[in-house]
C-alpha cells in the first residue's frame, strides 16, 4: 500500500472521489441506458431475462492486505460477480461498486482498486454504473452487485439434474486454496523482517489462482458453440463437495464423484505435500476457485469429452444413493461440506 | 438489543441462518421469476426500464445501535433504496440485501432487522430476492441493492430543470436531523445510568422521521394521477442545499429558494430553539428527510398548488444567476452544500 501522492479523501469529498473514480467511464453494452450520475441507473432488458447476484467482501474476513494487492483486490471483487452471472449460463452487463473507507486509505489507494475493477470491467465488457460511497469505523468494505442476462429459457438453474446425468468441471481445483495458504505462510515468515521477499518460486499458478481468478467466460461460450445446455450448474467458490451437494439437494437426487477424475494442477499437488495436507481434501474442500461444475445428459458424453479444459468427474444418481467420493481403491465416503464458509469460522 | 433467545449463528452457519431469513418469502411482482436460492436471481422486464440504485450502511457511521432498535434501522435500510426509485419516477420490485455480522449478533437480533427489511418490502411491494452474509470483524455491514421499473419514457432525471421551472418540495424539512440531534442528546444524558428513560415528549415526530422514515410513494402516485411529470426530481437524503445544487448543476440553470416558502414543522422549530440552532440552515442541510425535491414547468402552478403534501418553494432561473436562498427581508445568500456528508466527516 505504498504509494508516490498522499491525497487525503476528506480533501475531495464524497462527490468529488466519485467524479474523480467515474471520470471517463464508457458502456460496453445496449442494455445500459445511464449509468452513474442519477439516484439509479437505467437499463432496459426487452428480450431477455435480467440475472442478478451480489458479493460482500470485507477486510480481515475476506482479503488481507498485508499480502493482496488493491488492483488484484477490485479485480476479484468484480470477477467474482462476473462468475455467479456465467454460472447460470447468463452474460454480465453491469455492476454497481459500493465501498467503505477508512481514514487509513488515500484517494490513490481507492484509485488503485477501482483501475483492478474497471480492469475486470473492460476484460468481461462490463459497465460500471453506479454505487456508493462512504467513510467506515474499520476497514475496507466492498458491496458488488452484478446484473445480468441471458437469452429465455437458458438460464441453468442448480436444480436441473437428473439422474444419469455427467458431473463436468472445468480448469483443476484447490489452487486458489493452495495459494491462499502459501500466502499465508510467507505473511508469517515476513513477520517483523525488514525487505523480506516471499519465496512464491515454483508456485506462480497457486498465487495467481488466489490473486487473481477469472470467470470461466470461455467455457460457457464453448458449450454454447457445441450446442449444449447443462442441466445444472454453479461456480465453485466454497469448493466442489459444497457446490455439488447444494445441486444434489436442490435437484434431489445423489451423486458418485471419482477421486481419480478430480483435476487437479502439479504445482497444487506439491504445495499439498509440503503442507502435510490431504490432497483431494484440499480440492474438494478449497473454496475460491471459480470454475464452473455442471451436469448434462449421459447422452452428451462424446460432445462433452472432445472440449477442451473440461473435464468428467462422475454421475448424478437417484437422490436414495445419497452423496459420495468414489476412492481409488473403490470405496466410497459420504462427501460432505467443510468447505470456505465464512460464517461458521 | 436485548432478548429472550441467544442463538449463536455459528450454531446454523451461513448457508442454515439464510435458510432462517429466507423461510416463507413470497414475490409480490411479476417480474421476479426467480428470489433467494440459486447463483443469482431472475427477472424479466419487457416493457420498460429498469432502475437500479445501491446504499451501504455502516455501524458507527449511518447508524448507531445504542439508540435504533434493530427493527427500525432494517425498515429504514430498505426505505431509503425505495426513495432512490421513487425519485426517477420509477417504482421499487425487487431488493438484494447483503449483511456482514459479528460476533455479538445472535440469529434473534439478525431475525429482529430481517423482519424490518420484510415489513418494509410488504408495505411497499417489493420482493426480497437475494444477497450475501457473512461474519465481520467490527460491527454490522448492511449493502442493499434495489431494482425498479418505470414506464418508457416515464424516468424523470436531475438534469431536465429548466429556466422559470417551479420547485417543489413534499411534507417537511429538518425533522429528521431535530430527531437525531435528540437521539445523540439523549444517549449522552444516559451515560452511565441504569434504567434511564429517555425524555421525547412533544418530540415523538422527530424521532419518528429519524427512525423510521418513508419513501413518498404516495406523491409518485399522486402526480402520476394529476398528470405531472416533475421536470427533474430527487430525493431530499443529504438536505435541500445539496441536492438542489446538484440539479442546478446537471441541469445548468440556477435557482431561488424563499426561506419563508421552506415546510417546516414545529417540532422542528422547536427543538432547533432549544438546541440554540438556525433553524434555517437545519431545514436547508440536515440530511435524512426522504422528501422529494421536484421541479414543474410554470404552467402547472395551479395543477401542483392543488395538491396536497407538496409545497412551491422556489423557482429555476439562468446559469448565470446562480443558486440561492432568498431571506424574508429579501436578501439574496448563496446556497451552499454544507450537509450529511459521510466522506468529509
Amino acid at each position: 500500500m505504498s504509494d508516490q501522492q498522499h491525497t487525503e479523501i476528506s480533501a475531495l469529498g464524497e462527490f468529488g472521489l466519485i467524479d474523480r473514480l467515474t471520470e471517463g467511464l464508457t458502456h460496453h453494452n445496449a442494455s445500459t441506458l445511464k449509468g452513474v450520475g442519477d439516484d439509479g441507473a437505467v437499463l432496459e432488458y426487452k428480450d431477455s431475462e435480467v440475472l442478478v447476484t451480489t458479493d460482500l467482501l470485507l477486510e480481515g474476513i475476506h482479503f488481507d492486505l498485508t499480502y493482496v494487492p488493491l488492483k488484484h483486490l477490485g479485480y476479484k471483487a468484480a470477477v467474482v460477480n462476473f462468475s455467479d452471472i456465467y454460472a447460470m449460463n447468463g452474460r454480465p452487463r453491469q455492476i454497481t461498486v459500493s465501498l467503505g473507507i477508512s481514514k487509513r486509505f488515500t484517494v490513490e489507494h481507492i484509485e488503485v482498486l477501482y483501475s483492478g475493477i474497471k480492469l475486470a470491467c473492460e476484460i468481461y465488457g462490463v459497465d460500471l454504473i453506479g454505487g456508493d460511497t462512504t467513510s467506515s469505523r474499520s476497514g475496507l468494505v466492498i458491496s458488488i452487485t452484478c446484473i445480468g442476462d441471458a437469452p429465455k429459457g437458458k438460464i441453468v438453474y442448480r436444480d436441473g439434474a437428473k439422474d444419469t446425468d455427467l458431473i463436468c468441471v472445468s480448469g483443476d481445483l484447490g489452487a486458489a486454496y493452495m495459494g491462499l495458504q502459501l500466502l499465508e505462510r510467507e505473511k508469517v515468515a515476513s513477520a517483523g523482517q525488514k525487505d523480506f521477499v516471499p519465496n512464491f518460486a515454483g508456485k506462480e499458478y497457486l498465487v495467481e489462482r488466489q490473486l487473481k481468478p477469472e470467470a470461466r467466460r470461455d467455457i460457457i461460450e464453448e458449450l454454447d458453440k457445441a450446442g449444449i445446455v447443462p442441466t445444472s450448474m454453479m461456480d465453485v467458490s466454497d469448493g466442489l463437495s459444497s457446490e455439488l451437494l447444494h445441486i444434489c439437494k436442490q435437484s434431489h437426487v445423489g451423486c458418485r464423484v471419482y477421486e481419480d477424475r478430480i483435476p487437479i494442477d502439479y504445482q497444487t499437488a506439491i504445495m499439498a505435500e509440503e503442507l502435510n495436507m490431504n490432497l483431494v481434501t484440499a480440492a474438494l474442500n478449497g473454496g475460491e476457485d471459480y470454475e464452473l461444475l455442471f451436469t448434462v445428459p449421459l447422452s452428451q458424453h462424446d460432445a462433452i469429452d472432445k472440449l477442451p479444459g473440461i473435464k468428467l468427474i462422475g454421475h448424478i444418481t437417484r437422490e436414495d444413493l445419497g452423496c459420495a467420493l468414489v476412492t481409488r481403491d473403490g470405496g466410497e465416503i459420504p462427501l460432505r461440506a467443510q468447505g470456505w464458509n465464512h460464517m461458521s469460522e
